[in-house]
């Protein structure tokens, strides 16, 4: 996986929650996953399926970035993640994919995205279940981290 | 989404659980997802794409149920859930998925598989965001609950 196939995923997250969140988050090196883990409360997942390959997207957020997003987003304060913080996630883990997509399908690569789940509860990991490697980006910011986590075979 | 979409991944659960785990679950009756909680603390999950649709698919065990299915799949005792448990619970996710979409292909049905995701953590919850119904099967066994979720829009 190079640099090409990973970059609309980190450019479209910090799009996405600067222009509807209203936060600023800072992308750390990309690693390799292997011996990092990657703890959060808050998740959206999404399979992903070419004609070539597959693969799986998990944006991961930690609780107080989650609930400072819902805030600055859509102006409720909330103390816990419920329906409506899913929901948040669920729009951002839906808007970061597809703009991803939109900009991978410009340089040629192609897939479909299949429906985003969202898992919630105290930190909670992800393991993509894979043949090549798992990339891990860490993102930093004024109210916790963030990480995405993609996986193609 | 009928009976006839749900039972191959009920069969292909109650299968691979008898046959690798030794272990004989009981489905409990289909249910729409409104307002039930599954919780759980190791889940596979896995997206789903086909011409026409796409959805999503999680199976969530209890801890006591995966380590249990652990023990008498691999001969392995374990306390906690560890890699070996998440690689077994990704194992289980393709086995099951594997098995539905073979026999949903007879019928017709045809979508492709992304890469299994497997989240740990204690209690956690999923949500699928969709736009039909999501359908919740719960398992009970021996040693603990089981559910599966199916999505499709």
């Amino acid at each position: 996986m190079n640099v090409e196939f990973i970059n609309p995923f980190i450019t479209s997250l910090l799009n996405v929650l600067e222009m509807m969140g209203h936060t600023e988050l800072t992308a750390e090196k990309p690693k390799i996953k292997k011996n990092v883990v990657s703890m959060g409360d808050i998740s959206g997942l999404i399979g992903m399926v070419g004609p070539k390959t597959k693969g799986s997207l998990s944006i991961t957020f930690e609780k107080s970035l989650a609930l400072r997003i819902m805030l600055r987003m859509l102006g409720e304060r909330k103390n816990e993640i419920d329906e409506e913080v899913i929901d948040m996630v669920g729009e951002i883990t839906n808007m970061v994919s597809g703009g991803a997509k939109k900009e991978l399908s410009i340089k040629g690569y192609e897939f479909d995205m299949a429906t985003p789940m969202i898992v919630s509860g105290a930190n909670h990991t992800i393991d993509h279940i894979h043949d090549g490697h798992v990339i891990i980006i860490p993102f930093s910011s004024d109210s916790g981290q963030a990480f995405i986590e993609i996986c193609f075979d």
